[in-house]
């Protein structure tokens, strides 16, 4: 079989250096296009040499429209801004995308999922195995357990996180709220301050903590009276959200146009879970 | 519809008197007998003054045999050799037993088993609903990852358990090596000193802290690389068990003979997983 | 010598009764009064029947005046308006009273302390062992390692709470503060949500978690480049408090009027702390 | 001031690739040797170049007593046996050794001891500035604390590692028992399995887990009545111990012989408590 031309957008970044890598070392996936911003450096650069894997003879490029060009799929962690119009490209081109950026507004995800209708996209807010793992299991907990267990999120992300919560937090409120068949934006309780009240019956509460260099942990809470179920995902090494990244580019390459998530991806999307 | 008959063996210790109150207060569940060893303080009083809820006219007996002949269904929360004991008493009666005694030996179970032909019996070494559902995300986790995620449990537990891993913690443990299709007892490490090598794997690893008055703390650690997947159940109160002990006693109520778990009784069972 | 005679503001409430009990049960303690607001459930009745421990003859009234006339220190866990009024009451009367009322404000505080011109008060967010050691670890801790270890501090308790951050939480948030010789208010981040930016070096991160019955446990967080110390107290019964509280009522008596808290009481005050 | 020349043991294996880096990069340290087995890989390579920092132009010797005659300081984690060997090396050579070698038996220890009447050693079975912060809080816990507080130590480390518990959970168990005024010997609980009876008072317990990458989680757990008091320490990087095992070789030079540790190097040392 052919190998998967993949790209990566924000190619001389410390994420996008270790997505060139995992690309390399991954079967059946080659590193066929870098891009950057203008001006930027590692732009005219060789995207091996930058990622400090050696050689390849694959310059890093500054227009999006050639790197769609020379790819069967590219994977973008950047910032919400480029990434939609990357997905605006990527449905031009009739590429697919993978799109792992965070900090995402609603707008932007609509903006994506107009773009899904032309292109193949897995968005998901997190690539790691374990963590969408865990956001199934809370949804089947949040299904199985009625309102008088109370659903708490908390995360810890590194000190140069610049959103809160985070876009895993969030979509792990989503997964407790489909759970519960209810709307994460009325029951989010997104932080606490001052006079709160007591805890609505029902809310979904979040908690955020910064510090260090953590690379993400994330605990749901569920709790009652006398008991509490605590389900916590902890990422030791941003090689989890490469190898999930490049993993959804391997699946995405001949799928048809539509948007896809890592529950997908992973098969372990739950029959009528969506 | 008439009300459940419920007896409570050991009614005078701390759980008895907990199991006893729970009972009372359950709607369609009545408190009908308690038993005590002979001697022991609280044989002959009234069961519902040892509890603390007020005179209930019924004694504590020290004929195990007289309140199986009182009861639907007993409650037993006692030590091993009294609970098999009991299981015959109750197969002979054609009478309804919920065990929630820790500490069994294999052969205790198999006798257990053996009874449960006469009569409907509940075996669980945890009754709560949190438990409960942990052990079946654990099967489930345990299926869905391959080896390359070590799985480890660590329970903690009050300075006066005598037996160690926990009950709970060696069933987490069945439902692991379930959800991996292996056998427990060889894939078992159950404790860890000296030079132990590098760890084996495929293997499933305990820890046992001790201390205070903690009622009982369950983590079930996936481990690989960059990641760690960690599921807790922390039990606060001993009403837990109360409540899913009486919960189950009131499921049992009718049930053809045979050996259930609480999976049943919270109808968690996943089909084919047994 | 002589027993300490002690009132217990908010006698019917549930920590009033655990309080009553706990004074009951301390050599060297005797109950000699409780206060309730006119009208409450329990004014009227006798403070030991209310609290579940048998008649004592001490009728719980409903004129704060009376109750300091009868003690010799008050314990107060009731809400910021009635626990001000009580303060300026026993600097009137030149009785002892601990404090353990949450919610209070700066200027709540600052009533309390001018009242304790007149009267030994011990004030303090929380009244347990462990909770007080906590905060002379973190006050060392924060003094020892430099502002490149972030410090962030996140609680939990139970569902009825009302307030956020918790009392404790803002005290081990002063702790950190005074170890690090700034000032909690300008240091302090109290929550985050949406576009917060990079965490700010020096500053002091608050998150707060509610949920089922939670006693309340605290954890102290001091991240830095690949490493974390988190510090935790996990608190399982408000006996702690109630302990605490007497402990501290026994400590006053006696005591030239200022204002205290537990590390005074506790022996734990690190010279040149305060 | 000369720049301290540092010579690194096992230089071409994964920790000592990151030594050589970690003091190549540390104003006031030069690298000025590296020494591995005959016949490993890396020997006779350049020390900069194997650690991917680029030609220092130190060869990687075969022979412990010319690294010795090049360097001001050795750093050693290598294996017990070679550990042993080396310091004896640097007693003769009077050199100065860092030692973070894990498995050593009393024996070991004892060896290495003696050889410090010749040599300047420190020897530290973890040497993060938070572990040692850690143990010192420990230690001042535990002699705050009265026994009615279980102490148990918990530890997780990565599938590779051999010996439990790891040293650093010893160190932290020698802390506690030095702060109670007991011998580790007596007072230790290495592992829990099967009938193990209830808890006795003033005992340390240990638990350990295995699994992963882990590069090292310690927490210490004081248990009471109502409350627990959790002290943790999580390791996400090896670095850390690079950088502490560096700034102890910059602190030793030029000290007298002695066997010192890292609350020597740290200044954390508390009056009296050795």
């Amino acid at each position: 079989m052919a190998e998967v031309r993949i790209g990566v957008a924000g190619a001389a970044g410390r994420m996008g250096r270790m997505l060139v890598a995992e690309v390399d070392r991954t079967p059946g996936a080659r590193i066929a296009a870098g891009l950057e911003r203008p001006g930027s450096n590692g732009a005219g650069s060789d995207v091996g040499e930058v990622a400090g894997i050696g050689r390849r003879d694959v310059a890093i490029v500054t227009d999006p429209a050639s790197m769609f060009a020379a790819v069967d799929v590219a994977i973008d962690f950047t910032a919400p801004e480029a990434t939609v119009a990357h997905a605006r490209l990527a449905a031009e081109a009739g590429r697919g995308l993978v799109i792992g950026t965070t900090g995402l507004t609603a707008e932007d995800r609509a903006a994506i999922a107009a773009a899904a209708a032309g292109a193949a996209i897995v968005l998901a807010p997190n690539m790691s195995l374990g963590v969408n793992l865990l956001m199934g299991l809370v949804e089947q907990v949040a299904a199985t357990l009625d309102p008088d267990y109370d659903i708490e999120i908390v995360e810890m992300h590194h000190r140069h996180k610049v959103d809160a919560p985070s876009g895993t937090a969030l979509g792990l409120g989503e997964a407790a709220a489909r759970g519960r068949g209810v709307q994460l934006a009325e029951a989010a309780v997104r932080s606490r301050d001052g006079h709160t009240g007591a805890r609505e019956r029902g809310t979904i509460g979040f908690a955020t903590l910064r510090g260090g260099d953590v690379v993400g942990d994330h605990t749901v809470v569920f709790a009652a009276g006398g008991e509490r179920l605590e389900l916590t995902h902890r990422a030791g090494s941003r090689e989890i959200y490469a190898r999930g990244a490049v993993r959804a580019a391997l699946w995405l390459a001949g799928r048809p146009p539509g948007l896809y998530d890592m529950m997908d991806v992973l098969g372990l999307r739950q029959a009528g879970s969506r």
